[in-house]
């Protein structure tokens, strides 16, 4: 409890966008988020006042920061298992525990216990240990691997984002050299190349009590394996698919013992044996997700919120969206950050209102880099065509001060006349 | 600027609940909000990181914060427009202006400019200056005021708020007790007791190039002249006094140069000569207002963030609503803080989201004290009977750790069966 107000003390641990949009769920829930930051300057300690410096792979700061804490939770998920329990067996709650977030850290583990709950996975295999792979029969493992056929997919098991981490494997040249290249000491897993037609996502809640809740199943938009656009709820979705695919994450949820925010990743592929319900499970993440930031504006109850309310077994709130559509727009760091053009990120805000005064910007205040990503926009309606290309368009002004469609603010009429906004003055 | 995200520093002198919800606002916006507290327990102290102590009375803290801020504006109308006008005069930009401010901090200086614009007020009339009032001609004036009738309402000009400073004189009497009670010191304003139906606000918000957004009028509910309850639009109001109640506050923005948002709150009467759209203007304040809460859920821009964006001359954000309905509750502080019950505030919360989840939960970390605002609550759906019925519950179980209709969690059924929410675990 803090003192000065008698409401619990939630700690995160990483101090990114995530962290920092939990804080600002947590202020109207009357409480601090404390965050655990590698330096003063990461997107999450520039807002809150509660925040430790300190690494996520170090038990002493951890324990230091977890004696502050009622409970404490994750920005990434790469904090240690073996920490996470010496964090529990010191007397402290964590959520999501070692057990199941081991899930949502290792693409191996994953793989073989969903398969083992029955759950719709793409065909896989895990490569012999890293310890002692021999290369002769690693790359024999993926020449029979890919005996229906070529390319294949090639992913470590631990510590890829972003889609850093997956490769395309075209032919046995491509993975001998590949395999070279990473040496042992990596996990591997293999997967089919899925012939999917989108990517969907099933964002849920669960809390210690068990309660859970899911918000409408969404779909996710990848380019060069960032997700760059989000739509809710997913366009054309069929009704029995969507509630198969919510049912499913709800079970992983249940199963696994996830308490807070867990995202499945889909893959939609025609209806098979392996896929009854025409979805297979693409991997896991235990915490807030980019798919979940579109119910920030367009849900009764955000993710971050949601997330909070499961860690601290309160009660999850109503998930339900609050139009038609939503769709959230990723600003990811352009190959240069725009500023030659003498527009910085301020300048943008400004003129992205004046031509969409519809849009909801959120800005994680990072440094430019090229395909970070800095911050999002969320946009609400029942125009998707519109609503898409609104999103679009303001995320791209955002990342790089152009816009792609070539308008010009000067030659441009003004913002739409709108009877509520006038200009006025004496 | 910034230097560590290159977007502009916002200073709030005050750290109440109106600067913590503004700094909610502004991290999206990737920004910081720097602040002006009393204390480090103020409300807006406890989730911001860029605190300064100070008081708003003190030119010199007022001038070392400011040199830190892009731009300055209020939590609250107290700071001396002398000292507004010094820090202009420094260099500083400082919204809203002391010109437009001193109209919210001065009831009479309001009613004369209001009277002069040609806006429908109240029959008032100011009292003799202070300093020289001579206690009797004081009453004969007021009881010249009452002529038509009594009762009458006295206020003091300056410094009231929730009610306070506003008495109703029901004779000559009374007016002599109470004058004899405030004695000379206190400037004062004499108004007919309007034969109100309801009272209503406009709030809507203005930037320095002139551009200005109206949200839909509300009905504001006062229980011993504190505000309560607020339901967004207000309900059967017929467009065109609607329209004429946001061109009213529109024109008193424009011809003031109100910069920032600016809540103009209206009696509802009958059709008159003196109030020809059947409204007359109570009073102004310039800044986020209670009356404009409900739009931190209910509309595409919440006021907080319209303020932040009006202060820094950003283009407003729409205003439209996200639902038919949206009401807030008030979460006052009731006569004992219910802890007797043994029922802390974050114990409410979990009881709350259990029969509600539906409600979203503004707490403002603040200690309790009978009446003092605490919170309050949204609620947004289209059954407004309703949506009031659970504000109320609501917000009093907050205030007080008591269901007011003696609901019973144990005997009761737990959470309507919503499909997206159920219970899971092995
Ligand atoms: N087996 C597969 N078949 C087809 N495409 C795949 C397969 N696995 C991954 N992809 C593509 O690569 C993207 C990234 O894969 P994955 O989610 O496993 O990696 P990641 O680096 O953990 O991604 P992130 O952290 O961004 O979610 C997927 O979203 C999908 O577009
Ligand atoms: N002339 C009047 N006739 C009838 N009722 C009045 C009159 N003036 C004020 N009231 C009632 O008293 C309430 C408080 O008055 P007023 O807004 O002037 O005071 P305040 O202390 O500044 O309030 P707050 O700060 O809460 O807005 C009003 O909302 C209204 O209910
Ligand atoms: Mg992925
Ligand atoms: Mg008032």
């Amino acid at each position: 409890m803090d003192p000065r107000t008698g409401m619990p003390r939630v700690g995160m641990v990483g101090g990114g966008q995530l962290a920092r949009m939990t804080h600002q769920a947590a202020v109207p829930l009357g409480q601090t988020l404390r965050v655990l930051a590698e330096s003063p300057d990461d997107s999450a300690a520039l807002v809150t006042p509660e925040v430790e410096i300190g690494t996520h792979t170090d038990l002493e700061a951890l324990t230091r920061f977890a004696q502050g804490c009622d409970v404490v939770t994750f920005d990434h998920e790469h904090v240690p298992g073996e920490h996470i329990r010496a964090l529990v067996a010191a007397g402290h709650l964590v959520y999501p525990g070692a057990d199941a977030l081991q899930f949502a850290q290792d693409k191996a583990l994953m793989r073989e216990r969903l398969a083992a709950l029955g759950a719709p996975v793409p065909r896989y295999a895990v490569l012999p240990g890293a310890a002692d792979r021999d290369p002769a029969a690693t790359l024999a493992a993926v020449v029979d691997f890919a005996a229906p056929g070529w390319p294949v997919v090639l992913k470590t098991a631990r510590g890829g984002y972003d889609g850093r981490g997956v490769w395309v494997l075209q032919d046995e040249p491509a993975a001998a050299a590949l395999l070279a290249e990473l040496g042992p000491g990596t996990d591997l897993v293999l997967e089919e190349l899925v012939p999917l037609e989108r990517e969907l996502a099933a964002v849920v809640a669960r809390s210690p009590f068990g309660q859970a809740a899911a918000w409408p199943i969404v779909e996710t938009v990848q380019e060069n394996g960032i997700c760059v656009e989000v739509i809710a709820p997913a366009p054309d979705l069929d009704g029995r698919v969507a509630a198969a695919a919510s049912r499913l994450a709800l079970r992983i949820a249940g199963e696994l013992g996830v308490v807070g925010v867990l995202a499945v990743e889909l893959f939609q592929v025609p209806v098979s044996d392996t896929a009854p319900d025409g979805i297979l499970v693409n991997e896991l993440a235990m915490r807030p997700h980019n798919s979940g930031h579109w119910s920030m504006d367009g849900a009764v109850t955000g993710q971050f919120e949601q997330h909070l309310r499961a860690v601290l077994d309160y009660p999850l709130g109503r998930t339900d969206a609050l139009a038609p559509w939503t769709v959230m727009g990723n600003v990811l760091g352009g190959p240069a950050d725009g500023a030659g053009a003498g527009i910085g990120m301020d300048e943008r805000v400004h003129h992205l209102s004046a031509r969409f005064p519809e849009v909801k910007v959120h800005l994680y205040g990072k440094a430019f880099r090229p395909g970070r990503k800095l911050g999002h926009v969320n946009v609400l309606g029942s125009d998707l065509a519109r609503l898409r290309r609104t999103a679009r368009l303001a995320a791209d002004w955002l990342s790089t001060g152009e816009w792609t469609d070539g308008w010009d603010p000067h030659t441009a009429a003004t913002t739409a006349a709108v009877p509520f906004i006038e200009r006025t003055g004496r």
